[in-house]
């Protein structure tokens, strides 16, 4: 489990730098890829379901790259000045305090918006800048261009599967990243990772892999998502910790899917087949 | 009853600490399940209609458990301000003050989202980062990142009966839980329950869960909602307080449930049937 | 006519105390449901046509029981800051000023809440904590939980008729009140208060109420309401102190009633027969 | 022509004290309803169409009642606060301004709010108090109750051909007042009124009200407004100032009315057929 | 051209006077209308399309008349604290400064608010009592009530074409002014227009105004704007500076009028057979 | 690359002055017409689709001219205050700072506004006073007429594809504005580019060119954009490093051109042939 330190006010970005290494098992070529984006400075974009291990490749980069990682959610009401920073006041007056993305810019971390479809118009045109070959920063309210350190890098994610719905990214803004796509890790794959995350033993693990898939199966016919690979390790979890399985299936796989009775029932027929 | 001490500023986690141990009757293994997510430090979801114990678990499992606990009521109008703190001005300029969400971080609380689908996005995403590995709270105000004390743990609950109306979690939100699925006690216990709250003899608290029983199955023919246990324990509570058994159906009962003059009739003709 | 004092700065509360007893002609069984109500501290909601005698039943009882009454009309622009209080700022920086709410919460006043259903959602809300067993008002600007004074209880008020259009009650939230149904009172009733409150004699007082029974039913067929209490009230009080009886009415019954030319034909024709 | 002085800052309520008489020409008995109903303390609705004379009626009663005259013309963009009152900031900190209504409150001005459907529900659910037994004024901001001064009463004005676009006055707000309907004055009055205002002679001012019944009457089968008597004024203006007639109708009664080329063709050849 | 000064601390009013006599050609009998509508201080409204003047009379005027011209360009984003001014705060507390509308009434200056239909409701109904006999501007958030000074009057612009779309005057507002209808100039009065302001030949100005006309006539078949006055000025001063006759109407004309591939064909065909 | 350096307290203009010369290809006579129209100081728009090079053009004639160049990227949220200023606080009060715009006003610097159309129209009106004869920008907030600087000019851009979406521009703006109309590079054109900007060698740059040609025929029958200049340099620059062709032209083309798996296999199966 990688987690950052506190902040240490005499350099803000340090907590933003993450203390071990995030475990990490590639599915394809996608390390090779962000990697060489990397070195050109190339504005990253990573497509994929829920769940499907964006953030865990990106930590995985900003620990081999040796970077510091600023991590941000994008959602609608989050304003410019939540980005880039605002005035305080004190005894003596306003001071300037920077936000998260101009850290990241002026001290060369990756920078991370996670589902920038999210985003208000003013976030997203507020990257512009600094996807082209300007890389710079512009704070309207300092008249200051901040000038992005040499090996600051922006990456964005999004869910293709959501995108159809009522937002939708430009293509002024989507022709400015590098996309690399993502999707589920096969079966092998996922086994490792539920039994690495959970401490469950490998055989648990490929079971409950393969309940996944089945829920995947049958959630697809109905037009909803199946269990994501959090689910498998957290119904391990339990189960490596002493609760019976179908009970641990029941709550962190099947209630967690879905509030329709037919559809529970069908999930729980698929439990109590494999752990009969 | 379960009441907090007024706020003591030495502490102010404190003042969310249970004074007495509520009273609790399991309906099922919902304690069992909780304490093996809580062991894991697994985030918990509780499922069920209004009024069938959600709260009442969460606080029985906080004093089981020693944990203070939190409770935020979320609705559309609740800013990320209002969760995790604000900048406050004194004669000195500013300070910050902790909200209720970062307190519960910083002091290993149980924090408990109430309604959390009637959140806005904006606190939805905050929560992200506490519930996967990262298990940290931004504070974009102050770049501060807040670790997570290890004995925190992030409780939301939600009513499927309202999930198909204009909001639903996001499956990326929902998928970060373990989900406990809760309904109406059976009538046994929903007795009991009445009887130890209102201070009712067990004769009467039956026979207003009957009462109770009849309202739903009429409420269910017109779509809507039956008497809630809480509204049986109004009615145990006048009657035992020296009410004539059917005013006190009437203004508990009859009245809260419909404003339609047919249905309240109809209530109105099983109230009297009971209580001749 | 019952008139708070102006506020003392020794005791706001104060300011909301009834300085004469309100003139209340009981309709029903009102008074004592809502004393019983209140001696177990039930919350209690009033459910009745515009100007039935819900804010007067509410000053009676008040008045009876000894307690404050603090009154807040519900819309849809009041924040929780114009209910729970609010930071103001003097030369020593900010202090913190209670809302209305919070004061009735800490003296234990009766806290009338009109029109709830206008009300936005984080007041809804807010007033949850209230309404069950907790019993007390999380203020998040200070992280402080007030605990109810005992003799703290909560009243709202709604008029079904408006309820149907677009605005509704939460189950959860209205089934957390005792409610008494309200209509208008008899012809007799009426009659007593008309000539109470204007000083007019029996006779004109009949008369009246017999002519706005009879705008009642004209309204009804045309889907609209007819004359209150209120505007009857305003009538003898205008030709009490010596205006043409047709006059009154006109200005004081039909032209209130309607825009619609044929309706206030209609309306007036009414009034001639009676007044001819 | 009434203007009130600049603010004095003495008694802020000397500014909307009237200088003169304002000159004003009965059209019924309104002037004595609204006497009765000010006797009575009885809040007044005025109903009529745009530039009937409800302003003018209200400045005529200040003057003869002897009260200073609160104007706020109601919008959706006014705020509580715009009426009742707010903090001010100065070198000792904050300190409080009495908005006009809160000022009329005090002082018994009548207050004039004209076109309130224009109000938003704020505005509206804050004159309740004002309109019955309670008679004071809540300022939430300070935990005040202003009790009203023995004189004063509030006025509304509206006009009932807009009432059935999107807004309409709420039954328990319009049940509040007496209502005095008024209508456009007839030929004599309005020539008088034409006369006077504009410094013509007789004989143009009734043919400038022929010409403006013309226009009315046109215009009323294109379901529009015809010239009000403030446009029959001002080309009485233009024409009294050496203008030639046609061109002070074209300017002051043409162009106005409508921007339709077939309409202002044809209530162009009205002007000619009379100024020919 | 005519150019205000700086803003001059000692009166700010004098920011606002011209500089110069601005060219004006007279289209109609305009200019003498609006001196007649000044001279009896009526409200004055200027009707017309996009370029056709409006602006120019008004300084025009200004200039002849003597007085300085306040123009405000309306929006719907602008408030009516942007009108009437605020309260800002320096080291010694809050103090109040005027906004453009409040200089001109208390300095006697022409007040000229362009495309007034675009304006909120707020800054609509602050200019009520300003156009009727009170004369006064009130200003709500010092409780003063500004008379206007005797050389004080407000001009509004708007374009009928517009008004049929989402916005339009209400009568009450539109019936407080004398309106000036203007026109496109006719060919010969334009092409002075052209030479003038170009510094280009007659030939070419008349060339150019023939050119103009072709396109309206095109544009109007298809429902849109032919070329202003400014873009045939726009052209003639890039040829009048060097450039090739086709290719400053091409980017002059052709490419600001549409960017509807047919129609700018059909346009540079106009261009190419009159400067082949 | 040009990169403006960080701002400089002593002359906050400097930090928008460009360092290097900016490469430019020219497509047509775009820079010819552009100086032309900025010696007359004629208001500029550039039209043309998603990275046809309207930035490129701009920061290439505000280095040939010698002026500093301030980009505005326009959004429906940012506000006037963005533009033009505002007031903030420090020890000794408020003091105000020049917004972007209103630098380059006082500055004369070339100051250009991307994406006009996204703007809202307190953004759009502001700019009327700048773009005719007046030539100063009115700052409310202080009652200031910045008259501009005589080498000042405003330049705008738009996307005609997006135009027919939501939003448009108003004839009354348009028509300030001199158009150029802007497309795409002839391939040999952008193959120069490409090379220029990559690195890559001028044979790769010619076959990535003949790629993006037939993405671009292929998107036009889906109604989509196809792979912009900006995306082939990426593609370019990938395989300058070292990256396999077709892993470069999926990640830096296809990917980012679209979700759609169809549509994917279309343009993998065009890079296929390509690169076999």
């Amino acid at each position: 489990m990688t987690r950052p330190h506190a902040m240490d006010n005499a350099s803000p970005i340090d907590a933003w730098r993450l203390a071990h290494a995030p475990w990490y098992r590639p599915a394809s070529d996608e390390a090779e890829c962000f990697a060489a984006a990397y070195r050109a400075r190339l504005p990253i974009m990573l497509k994929g379901p829920t769940g499907c291990g964006k953030t865990r490749l990106v930590e995985h980069m900003a620990w081999t790259l040796g970077r510091p990682l600023v991590t941000i959610a994008c959602h609608e009401d989050m304003t410019a000045g939540d980005l880039v920073g605002r005035y305080l006041l004190d005894g003596n007056g306003t001071y300037w305090q920077d936000g998260p993305l101009t850290l990241a810019v002026r001290h060369g971390a990756i920078c991370y918006l996670d589902e920038v479809v999210e985003a208000r118009n003013d976030t997203t045109v507020a990257i512009h800048p600094l996807t082209d070959a300007r890389r710079f920063l512009p704070i309207d309210k300092r008249n200051e261009l901040v000038a992005a350190h040499p090996d600051f890098v922006l990456v964005v994610s999004f869910n293709p599967q959501y995108q159809h719905r009522s937002k939708d990214l430009k293509t002024s803004t989507r022709q400015r990243f590098v996309a690399l796509e993502m999707g589920w890790p096969d079966a092998r794959a996922e086994a490792e990772i539920v039994a690495h995350e959970s401490g469950a033993d490998a055989a648990l693990a490929r079971q409950l892999v393969e309940l996944g898939e089945r829920t995947r199966t049958l959630a697809a016919a109905t037009l909803q998502e199946g269990a994501s690979t959090r689910l498998l390790i957290y119904a391990a979890t339990l189960i490596a910790g002493g609760m019976d399985a179908r009970t641990a299936c029941r709550i962190a796989i099947v209630q967690p899917l879905s509030d329709d009775a037919d559809l529970c029932t069908a999930f729980t027929a698929v439990v109590d087949s494999m752990f009969a």
